[in-house]
């Protein structure tokens, strides 16, 4: 165990329960909630935090705050909270919304099937590499970096399987277009931790690198970690998670959410990756959420407690 | 991904639901419940099922009914079906009790740590190992395979970590008694994926090897199936775990239980392994089990579905 890059572990982690997590819930919450959890995560230490989503308010009603939400959240903090937060932005549009409120982080998405990106954008996939191109300039003039995650890059509730080719493709495109960070999302939680090395290194050998890559991985059959832990051996260090395990998938309505934030930075630091977060504050602001949801969350860990033992060395 | 090992990769699971399970839930099952539940998981193809323990009435109510549920067992499906049932014996009493119902496959538990084993046998572990020389003989003039399981071999909650040359010289002795299979058990659910391979080759140093080992997972820091993975890396083919992931953990609360049998074998078999069990049978047990206890399990899979995609080779 252990990856075998040499060198640093330090992971680079990104906290998507305020947007993809609150998103799937069957309940809204209030804008001054959503302040107070990304509060919290800002406490704990967390590297970056998406936030909100720069979404039509049409298309999804919980997000209509995004605004009022970032701007409570640098009268509180300050300008300088805009550095640890990212906005979804759905299209150029949500990118103009974003870098109005001083955004200096944002991500896009695209999905690796025609389907898919037509379900969830309303449009082909040439269409949005277009979009995103021209997105990434706009974001680029402006100082504010610019990721992409590719959505079902492991397989498509309409098509099934994806093909790592495929990804490889996409990847190579975006790359070129000079994305931040690529995120590769197992979107519908159909990953096993097989598919998710070979995925890398087929990326690897097309030419995007683990260093470029995020792994954006769902829980939906409890295989999270497991696949995280295959990414962590393959040189991946950049993960994002919900906090609490937060969160659902539209394509199977009693599953589980996005991978568990600090079930998943524990794991991750026991087998000898390097983290700034506070894994203790961040099973605070999952029992904090346990309380304003009034349910037990997926996550184990803030449940169970991070054990040390009466007399271990650890 | 894949272990390194050539030839088969069957797996042989052990469901530990019926005892490990139930006995760790806040109530009680009614025997015909049990039976039902037993009758679910012998239908899905389980290889071995730990259908009930031989413990005093007076330690734990719970399995008070254990003779009267193996008479219900071989009262439904003959005398053969004690051949896929494994009954638990915490001391020759038990073992008598249970060699007086039948039963060919039993198992036995000895604390990693004098504190743990003073506190689970009342007894010291040097005590312990002479009662399971005896027992093992016993079992063995019987006809009765006899395992041995170590619990905390990776933590005890009163000693915290346990050294590994600990369950090594433990696991040496068991193998020396003729023991069938020697079960290394996450008892309080701290084991990490690095300390789970560490473990396996420590062993296989000292002379235990990957094929008389099965692996006893809890889920309770949401390692379960990362911890499983590392483990079938090493080599391990022998796993147990419980249907929906039910269960608990004396030493945590509101810990969730055993690594749930279905998403543990779902994975495996994604990444290579082999086995008999029908999953979807298995994923019915636990949508049973959910039906009658009320509540959601902590499992993913029987909620989620197999996926195989619309178009999926599979």
């Amino acid at each position: 165990m252990g990856t075998s890059l040499g060198g640093t572990h330090r992971l680079h982690f990104t906290e998507v329960g305020p947007r993809d997590g609150l998103q799937n819930l069957d309940l809204d919450l209030q804008t001054e909630t959503k302040l107070a959890l990304v509060e919290r995560l800002l406490d704990a230490d967390i590297d970056l935090i998406e936030a909100t989503s720069m979404v039509s308010p049409r298309w999804v009603p919980k997000m209509a705050d995004a605004e009022q939400l970032l701007s409570a959240l640098v009268a509180a903090r300050g300008h300088g909270v805009l550095r640890r937060l990212r906005v979804l932005v759905p299209n150029q549009r949500g990118l103009e919304r974003a870098l109005a409120t001083g955004a200096v982080h944002v991500v896009a998405n695209i999905g690796a099937t025609e389907s898919f990106n037509h379900a969830n954008l309303r449009q082909g996939v040439e269409e949005t590499l277009v979009e995103l191109a021209r997105m990434a300039e706009l974001a680029r003039a402006q100082g504010c970096t610019f990721d992409v995650g590719i959505s079902c890059s492991f397989g498509c509730p309409f098509e099934g399987r994806v093909a790592p080719d495929r990804v490889a493709e996409l990847a190579d495109r975006l790359a070129d277009l000079g994305v931040s960070e690529i995120g590769i999302a197992d979107t519908i939680g159909v990953a096993d931790p097989r598919q998710v090395s070979s995925l890398i290194e087929h990326l690897a050998r097309s030419g995007v690198g683990a260093e470029q890559l995020a792994l954006h991985l769902h829980d939906t059959r409890g295989m999270g970690l497991a696949n995280a832990l295959a990414a962590y051996e393959s040189g991946i260090l950049r993960f994002e998670g919900s906090v609490g395990g937060i969160g659902g998938c539209p394509f199977a309505p009693r599953a589980t959410g996005n991978v568990c934030s600090e079930d998943l930075l524990h794991m991750l630091v026991r087998v000898g990756a390097e983290t700034d977060v506070d894994l203790e504050g961040l099973c605070q602001a999952a029992t904090y959420l346990e309380e304003v949801l009034d349910r037990p969350l997926p996550g184990r860990l803030y449940r169970a407690g991070i054990w040390e033992g009466p007399s271990s060395p650890a």
